[in-house]
C-alpha cells in the first residue's frame, strides 16, 4: 500500500501516541489456540483512514495478524443486509450479556445474548444466505475483502489450530441447534465461522474496514458500497453496546467510540462521519481487549475530543447577515445547521419582524454559505417558510447548494 | 411555567406523535408499590427543551409523578461531582449487567454492577457527601431541583409506600455493606434513596433536567452550572450504557440517545448539545419502560435522525473560496469544521500552491463563515500553518469570532 | 460430666483416631467474625454416646466452642414440631442448592433452598412459636438445651461479633422479607439467629445432642423426648441431604451418616438407633467443613462400616430348629426378622409341608430367640398365618417378648 | 420370566398400592424426543425383587419401556468398576447441582456436577474401558443385560430418535471435551450415550438390576457377581444425593429409598440388603420423576418402614440368658449384634463379674444363637474378650456360624 502519503502532521501524531502507550506492557496474550501464542507481544501499529480515504499510520500497521472477533461486526453486517435487521434479531438477542464472551446462555428466547459473543456470532454467520457452507464462506469472504479494499487471505495453521480448539465454539453451536435458534450443521458452522476469524489482515486494512462503517458503508479508498447506510448505522449501535466485552461501559464513558476487539490483539474504532481507526497489540488485558490498544485509544479520544457525547461548543451565529433593504429582509445563513440553530433563526426573524412591524414585507434566506442542514433543522426550516408565508410574507430561498430538502424531516407526522 | 410558548412547529409535531403512539396499550402499571398502583394508565405527555431555553410541549406535560430511577443518573452526576470519577468507580461498576435491575449480583470486586441498577443506585446515593442523611438528601434535593430549574417537593404517600414495600432495596444495601462496598448505616442509605425516587416532577421537568445534561450541564432555563461539562458527559455515557435495563442494546439501534427510564412511567433522552426530552406514559413493558414512551421515542429518534450514530451526510465544501490575488491566495472557509474538513482544506491547498510552484506566495484564511471548529480540526489547521511557513509560505488568519485554539488540540502530543 | 467413664475398649479407639488424623493440619480457621479467628487451631475432640447412654470420648471434648450452623438442625427439629413438615416446607425448601451456604438465590416459590443454608436456617429460626424475639430465643434455648441435657450459655462475645459482621445475613433476612417467606421483623429475627449460633458447647454436648436424633429423639442422657420420632428422622434427612455443604455427596460416599458441620470446626454426625458424634478442631477446609472433622469421621465410619448404606452380611438362617414331633412342626425363629427372614421362612415351611403332605398339621413358631421384627417382616408373618389357616392348619406362636404386632404393617393396604 | 409365583401376600400388596396410586393423573409424558411421546399415560407396572430371588409384581410390570437415565447409575456402576472410584471422580463431581439435569455447567474443576445429570452420565459412559466406540457400547450393554439377568434390546427408533434429538447432549460434550474432563470424540460418546439410554426393560427387569445392587453387587437371580460389593454401595451412594433431580431432598425425607428416575417413566429404587423395585407409570411431575412412581413408592415406604433413616424399635436384650454354674458363668447371647447390643453385654458381664467378685471364675459365650455381629459389634466382642482375660478369667466361645472374626473390625486403631 505504498500509496500512503506519509503526511504531516496526523502521522506525527499518531507516532506519538504509539511512544506514549508503549510503556503499557501488561497483559498477556492469547494462548488458548497455540498459533496465536506464536505472535511478537511487542508488535504496536495504528492507522487511521478519513472517509476522504486519507490513511495515516505509524509503528507495526502493515504486520499481518488474523481477524478473529473483529470478523463479528462485519460479518454481521452482511448478515443483516442479507436477511434485515428484525430477521436477524429473531434468532439473536440485541443486549450486553454481563458475561463472558463464550458463556453458555441463551436468553429466555433461547437466543444468544448479541452477536458479538462467540454464539451469537456463530449464529449470525450461519445466517448468510448461501446453499452450501462454501458458498457462505465466499459471500464471508468477498464481503469482508470489499470492507478491506483487497483480497484477504486465511491464515491456514491459526484455521487448522481453531479448528483444533474450537470445542467449546461447537459446544455453543450445538446448544443453540438444540434451542432451534441455529438451524444449519452445526460442524458447518463452525468451520465457515473458524475460517472467517483466520482471515489475514494488517492494522491499516482495519482501518479501512473501520473507515467503510465510518462512511456509511462505502469503502472510502475503492469507492465501493459494501452495505447501505443503515446497516453501517446498526452495525455501529451493536458494536457500541457490545463491542470491548465487560469494558463496554467504561469504554463509552472513556473513549466513546464504537469499537470491536478481537483475541489476537486488534481493535477496529470508528469515529462516525470522519474516520475508521485500526489498533493492533498482543497483550490482551482482563477483559480480553488490547492493553496497549485501550491506552491508545483512550488518549486519542481524550485528546481530540472523539467522544461520541461530545460536541463541539454552540457554533457562532449561524446568521451572519440580517440586514433591511427595503421591504426585503435580507438573511445570510452559514454552517451546518442543526435544530437549534433554527430555533436561533425562527426567533431572530420573528422579533425582527415583529420590531419592523412590517406585515407585507418579503424574506430572502441566503444559504450560499450553509453547508449542510439536519433533519429536525430541514423541518424546521420548511415549517419556517410555511409560517411566514401564512402570515403574508413574500418568502425566497438562495439555495445553491441544494441542501434543503422538501416534504423531507417530518417523519410522515406534521 | 407559563413562559412556554405554544411556537409551531414543533408543539404540532409533538401532538401528532402524541396521537401516531396513543394506540400503544401493550405493558402493565407498576404495583410493587401500592401508591404506583393508582397511576392513570392513559396520561400521556412529552416535552421537549433545548439547550436555548425553549420548550414544547404535548399531552399531559404538566402532571406531576415521582423520579424513580430517573433520579439515578443526576444524583450519579453529583456524586462524581462529589467525588470524582474514579472514586466514584472504586465502589460502583459501569458494566451493564444482563440481569433485572433489581439483582442481588457484585461483580468480582464486590461492587454493584452498575449506577443505573438499584444496587448501584444505592451506593451512589450513600456517596454523596453530608454527615447525615438528611444533610445528605439535602444535597441531593438542591442539585435535582437545580436540574429541573425549581424546588421539587417529595410525595409523602409514595415515600412512605416505598419504604414499607422497600425489603428488597434493604437486602441490597445489607449485602453491599457486607461486601465493604457500602460503608454507610443501611437503613439511612435506604432512607435517603427512597426520598430521592419520591420527588414529584412533571413530564416538562424532567425535559429541563434532560436538557441541562444535554448543555453541558448549564440549566438553559435559568443559566444556572448544576454539574460541569465532563461530569454531564460521563453521566450521558452511563446512561447510555445502562440506563434503559434489558432494553439497552436494541434502544441504541433503535433510538441511539442516552436515556433513563422509571418504574413510574418517565423517560428522560438527551440529545445532546441539542435538547432534553421527557416523556411519561405510566404502562411499562416487559423490560421495566414505558411503552408508549419507547414507541415515542423511536418515531421521533427515526423521523428526525436523532440516532447518535446518525451524522448528516458530508456537508458542502468548506471551502467557498480559493482564487489567487497576484501572490496571495485567498481561502475563504466556512462551516462546523471537523477533522475531515481540514483533510479537504489541506490537500487543496497543498495542490493548488503546488500547481501553482508558487513558493513565496501568501496565504490568507478567512474564517469569517466558520462557525465552529473542533479539537482534531483545529489541530490540523494549526499543523496546516506551521507546515506552510516551514515551507516558506506567509499566512494570515482572518477570524473574527476568534474560534482558533492556539495550541489545544494536540493533547500534548506532538 | 464426670460420670463418663473411661470404659475400654471406644476410648482407646477414639485416641487412635485422634492420633491418626491429628496429621491433617490443612485448612484455615474462619475468621469473617473476628471472635472465631481467635480459635486454637491444634483443639481436637471428639465424643460418642450411644443410644443406651454410654459416652465414649477423647482429646478436647470439654473444651467449649460456639454452635453456630450445628445450631440449624436442631431448631428445624424445633420449627417442624411446631408447625409440621408440611407448614414448615411452605416457606423453605427440601433441596441441595449447589450454591455456597451463604447464596443469595431463592427457588421459584421464593423459598431459601433448605434449612441448612444461612438463608433457610434464618427463615426456620423466625417460624419458631412465640409472641416476642426473646420468647423465640427462649424456646430455642429450652430445646436445645433439652438436646444437650444441660443449659447451655451464650457467649456473648461472640454474639456481640456476629451481630457486627452480621450484614449478609441481615441482607439474606430483607431478601426474604421481600419474597414473602419471611413475615417477622428482619432485626428481631438476625438477633435470635445470632444468638442460637452464639450457644457455647463442647464436643461432647455435640454428642449428646446427636445421640438425641439417633434415639428417637429421646435424650439418652436425660431419659426425656425433645422431639418425637418423626421429627427426629426428618431432621436426619435434611442433614443427610444438605448437612456438609458442597461436600454433602462426596460424603455420603465416604462416611454415610447425616452429619452437620458449624464453622467453629464443629460436626455433628449420627448413626441412627446407635449412637451420636461430636467432632471438634477449628480448621475448615475449602467446603467450610473442619478438616480433621472429616478426616476422623471418614476413618471411623469405613473401619467400623458405619455408612447407611452398609449391612451385614445376610445373617445366619433365622429358622434355628424345624422339626416334626408327630403332626405339630416345631419352627424355632431366632434373630432380627427382616423381610428377606420372612421370604426364608414362608418357603422353607410351606416346602416342609409340602414335602410331608400333611394337610391336617399343626405349625409351632418359637420366637423366644427373636429380637426384633420389622414392620415388612411382621406383615409377612401375619400373612404367613393367615395363609397357614385358610389352608386347614392349625397355629401357634410363641412369643414371650410380645414382639408381633397385630394388624400393624399393612399400611392399610391389604 | 414364567417362574415368578403370583405369591401372596406381597403381590395383593402392590396391587393395592397400585390401586392406592393410580388416581394419580397429574405430570405430562416426556415429548422432547418424539419417540417417547407415544407412551401410553395409563401404563402402570410394579415388581419388587428380593435378595434371595424372589419376584413380586403388579400391573404391567412386563411392559417394554427405554432405560433412559435410569441406565446412568449401572453404567456408572461399570465405570467405577473398570477405572476405580477416585479415576471417575477427577473427571466428574459428586455433588448435587441444584440445576436442571441437563445445565450447562462444570465445577471449577471443569468436571460436570455429578454422574446423574446429562453432562455427568456422558462423562461416566466415556471412560468405559473399550477401544472403539462399539467395544465400549459392548461392555456396557453386557453389564446392563447381566443386571438384568438377561440381554437386553436397543429400541432401535428411540435410538434413532435420541440420536436426532441429541443437540444438546452434542454440546454438553464438547463443553466437557473443551474443558479437558472429556477426552474421547464427542460423536463417539453421544452415540454410544444414545444407545445405552434406548436399552429396552421391563418394570420387572428395572426391579432385577436394582436387586442386583441391593445385593452387594450379586443378581439374585443368576447368582453371577456383576459389579463387587463397595462399587454397589458407592453407586446407591450417589442415587441417594443425585438420584431424583430437584426432588433429592424431599425424597431422602419422603422415601429415603436410594433411586433414579428416567424420562420414560421409570424408577429404581433399592433397599440395601433386601430387595431392589422397578415402577413405572409414564406422566412425570414438575421435577421430571413419574408421578405415579414418586406416590406408589412414597406409599410403599411409610407403609413398610423401608426409610433408610428409620430403624426398628430397640430389640430385646442380645443375652437370653445369664447364669453359673459352679465357677462358670454361661451368657447365652442371640440376634443381630450391633455397637449397642455389645455395649449393653459388656456392662452386664461386668456387673456380673464385680457382683459375684469371683476373679478367677471361666466366662462361656454361648452365641448359638447368633444371627449376625456387625463390625463395631466384633471389635467390642473381641476387646471384652481380651480385657476379661487380662483380668485373670477364662473365656470361652460357642459359635457354632462361626460369626466373629478375628482381629478385623478395628480399622487397625488399636
Amino acid at each position: 500500500m505504498e500509496q500512503t502519503e506519509r503526511i504531516e502532521p496526523v502521522n506525527r501524531i499518531l507516532d506519538a501516541l504509539l511512544r506514549l502507550s508503549a510503556p503499557v506492557t501488561t497483559g498477556r496474550i492469547a494462548d488458548y489456540i497455540p498459533e496465536l501464542a506464536k505472535a511478537d507481544p511487542d508488535a504496536f501499529g495504528i492507522a487511521v483512514v478519513s472517509v476522504l480515504g486519507h490513511a495515516y499510520e505509524a509503528g507495526d500497521s502493515r504486520k499481518e495478524f488474523t481477524l478473529q472477533s473483529i470478523s463479528k461486526p462485519f460479518v454481521y453486517a452482511l448478515a443483516i443486509s442479507d436477511l434485515g435487521l428484525d430477521a436477524v434479531h429473531e434468532r439473536v438477542g440485541f443486549e450486553p450479556s454481563g458475561e463472558p464472551f463464550n458463556a453458555f446462555s441463551l436468553d429466555d428466547q433461547g437466543r444468544p445474548a448479541n452477536p458479538m459473543v462467540n454464539a451469537g456470532a456463530l449464529l449470525t454467520s450461519s445466517l448468510i444466505s448461501g446453499q452450501s457452507s462454501s458458498e457462505r464462506f465466499a459471500r464471508i469472504h468477498a464481503s469482508l475483502s470489499g470492507f478491506a479494499g483487497r483480497v484477504l487471505d486465511v491464515d491456514q495453521k491459526v484455521f487448522e489450530s481453531e479448528r483444533e480448539s474450537g470445542d467449546r465454539n461447537r459446544a455453543l453451536a450445538y446448544l443453540m441447534k438444540a434451542s432451534g435458534s441455529l438451524t444449519r450443521e452445526v460442524l458447518d458452522v463452525t468451520e465457515v465461522y473458524f475460517r472467517q476469524c483466520s482471515l489475514l489482515v494488517t492494522t491499516y486494512d482495519i482501518a479501512v474496514m473501520s473507515a467503510t462503517l465510518a462512511n456509511d458503508g462505502i469503502n472510502p479508498m475503492t469507492g465501493v458500497q459494501i452495505v447501505d447506510s443503515a446497516v453501517a448505522r446498526h452495525t455501529l449501535a451493536v458494536m457500541g453496546s457490545c463491542g470491548m466485552y465487560d469494558y463496554a461501559g467504561q469504554w463509552a464513558v472513556r473513549v466513546g467510540m464504537p469499537a470491536k476487539s478481537g483475541v489476537s490483539g486488534g481493535i477496529s474504532a470508528v469515529k462516525p462521519g470522519q474516520f475508521g481507526i485500526g489498533v493492533f497489540s498482543p497483550r490482551l488485558d482482563d477483559a480480553g481487549n488490547s492493553s496497549r490498544g485501550v491506552a491508545v485509544l483512550t488518549l486519542l479520544s481524550e485528546g481530540y475530543g472523539l467522544n461520541l457525547l461530545q460536541h463541539p461548543p454552540r457554533p457562532a451565529s449561524p446568521i451572519h447577515l440580517l440586514k433591511w433593504d427595503a421591504d426585503v429582509l435580507s438573511a445570510g445563513i452559514r454552517g451546518d445547521l442543526d435544530f437549534v440553530d433554527l430555533e436561533l433563526i425562527v426567533h431572530e426573524v420573528a422579533e425582527e419582524l415583529a420590531t419592523k412591524k412590517k406585515s407585507d414585507a418579503e424574506v430572502r434566506f441566503d444559504l450560499t454559505h450553509v453547508t449542510s442542514i439536519g433533519e429536525a433543522a430541514n423541518m424546521m426550516l420548511e415549517q419556517l417558510v410555511t409560517r411566514l408565508k401564512e402570515s403574508g410574507f413574500r418568502v425566497s430561498i438562495e439555495d445553491p447548494s441544494m441542501l434543503v430538502k422538501v416534504g423531507v424531516g417530518q417523519g410522515g407526522l406534521a
